[in-house]
């Protein structure tokens, strides 16, 4: 799918600022952001202004903003990383496409720069098969097709919900990983885009993800935060809890999650060396979490994206909530988060 | 992994011989399959002799022999592409690879040959992550690791039984696609391995494929042939059901199927065109073999892979046999296969 083919007004691409120079960022997107809406949401704890470079369709929400939508006591669930979720709540456009303000256009095995936004939304475009797994990666790629002995009865596929991209470069490794591997990055680029099947479940990353906002906008949910959670990515865990969310939400509703393309080229950020000095609660977490989701089975009666987040937070709250008080937290940001987002979309 | 770290007393490569001069196929697979132990089984239907190039260490074994160690009545199950199957049954090595004899090596992006059996035994040495997916792809692989979020406890995988590789050129089509789009050619190299999620169903193909025979070895069992199936892979299902019975088994007892590299070079064989005057059989089979394997649970009692065959070709009688006499037929063939193979390797 080329950016000709795109109908721009379907997408709006959300940025959440946690650097103030968004120049170098912006102009190296240039040639694929240009005549998209961006929503820049600043970070509630940067302090300097914001610069951005001429030329770009651009809505920014800063900390005042977002109280005034939200009211200041709602306003902490949006610092750091999180900011960018202001962006998924604001919105009113079809797709949203998100890419972290570290990362700039990867090139692609021939050398041409990567459209991280057509390939987003050629993957939210063209269904998704998670019912049964196709050898041949995505069927409805040019030259491809569904595999000898794929059932015909699947080959339509279901909604995608979510495209999930890769990272050249930087991977997008844990804490502990990242300390231990200082030195390795991934020049691994593989060509392929697939679905994600029923049932699997996957740590999903916010670096470089794009959604079909109208289908599954608020199981997007910032929930889940590390006690002593850092500024760097690898110190982080709410993405991959989110990630969680969506995809047994997508499961439930019929849709499906795609991985693979695009890649985007991560730069360096923090230091890892130091990151090993902490304790890195996201392991502790994450052991909890998977047989909970492993096990989850979402009631019939939640047949909207709101019911299912809010059912999903009673399950987190009953069945996790007396081993960390992060999972109560989460669950509590969740039945907020559900609030804030029927509130300000049924405002117009 | 090199072909120098490979301890080729651990395999066997199985070639069924559907055509009678493999001079072609061996000597371009000369350097992979050299210092290898190849078993090479005639298709009883062939009648002309076979070309066997010299410097190969290999076992032919024909008809006659077929017949003297099933039987006579048993010999059927062993015709056209279901002859390698016989060399699984007599194989003594701890894994197995076998590769159609339309393949030749295929060449990777830098233009060299690609080592089809050692990428097979790595796979098959190296884990399998079935239980959470990897976003990194293979995670043992040099230079990749397991992305953020994904479970500490998880991370030393499963043993891996079965190994599915992929094929350029010509791609493993059914007879509908490969008549309709006679023009296509897979020319998309994805470079990458990785591990079919637990419960995950998936259409296996003999083309190119390998498996832990000490692991897994009976679970590779030749049973439902379609009415009127043809001696052209697009026009057969067996291997595709053989799959969903290996998977099936791979996931009850805690076992991974990886998929991906390595490609084979596939060769046209066959007339795709006459195959759309044919009715394809294979279409409406695997309409009902899918919601059977999807709602199969085996009983906890099946321990072993015999155990898990002859529970599966009960349910399968049960619940398929009345749709279709292939199925009634596939169940008696599993449980004969079981039989043969206790007594072929009980008696070795």
């Amino acid at each position: 799918m080329s950016l000709d083919e795109i109908n721009k007004n379907e997408v709006d691409i959300v940025i959440g600022a946690l650097n103030a120079d968004l120049i170098p960022f912006l102009n190296t997107w240039r040639p694929f952001f240009s005549g998209f809406h961006l929503i820049i949401v600043k970070d509630p704890d940067l302090k300097e202004e914001l610069n951005i470079p001429q030329g770009f369709d651009v809505d920014i929400y800063s900390k005042t903003d977002i109280e005034k939508v939200v009211g200041a006591s709602n306003s902490t669930m949006f610092s750091g990383y999180s900011c960018r979720y202001f962006g998924y709540l604001v919105s009113k456009k079809k797709y949203i496409v998100s890419i972290d303000d570290d990362c700039v256009p990867a090139k692609d095995p021939k050398g041409f720069l990567v459209d991280a936004v057509s390939q987003h939304v050629s993957n939210l475009e063209n269904p998704a098969t998670p019912l049964f797994f196709n050898t041949l990666y995505d069927p409805y790629r040019e030259g491809a097709d569904f595999v000898r002995g794929y059932p015909f009865s699947l080959r339509s596929g279901v909604p995608c919900a979510a495209s999930c991209g890769l990272w050249l470069n930087l991977a997008d490794l844990d804490a502990p990983t990242q300390a231990l591997k200082t030195e390795q990055r991934n020049t691994s680029y593989v060509d392929a885009v697939m679905t994600v099947p029923l049932k699997a479940m996957l740590p999903v990353s916010g670096i470089n993800i794009a959604f079909n906002r109208e289908l599954i906008g608020p199981a997007l949910v910032p929930a889940l935060r590390i006690a002593g959670e850092g500024r760097v990515r690898w110190e982080t865990l709410e993405d991959v809890w989110c990630g969680m969310c969506l995809k047994h939400i997508s499961d439930h509703l019929g849709y499906g999650v795609k991985t693979g393309l695009p890649y985007v080229w991560r730069n360096e950020r923090g230091d890892a060396v130091e990151s090993l000095r902490k304790k890195w609660e996201g392991m502790k977490l994450m052991e909890k979490s998977v047989p909970f989701f492993d096990s989850l089975k979402l009631p019939e009666s939640a047949v909207t994206v709101a019911d299912c987040v809010v059912e999903l937070a009673k399950a987190v709250k009953e069945q996790l909530g007396s081993d960390d008080p992060a999972f109560t937290q989460a669950a509590d940001a969740m039945v907020k988060w559900v609030q804030l987002w029927s509130s300000v979309n049924s405002s117009g």
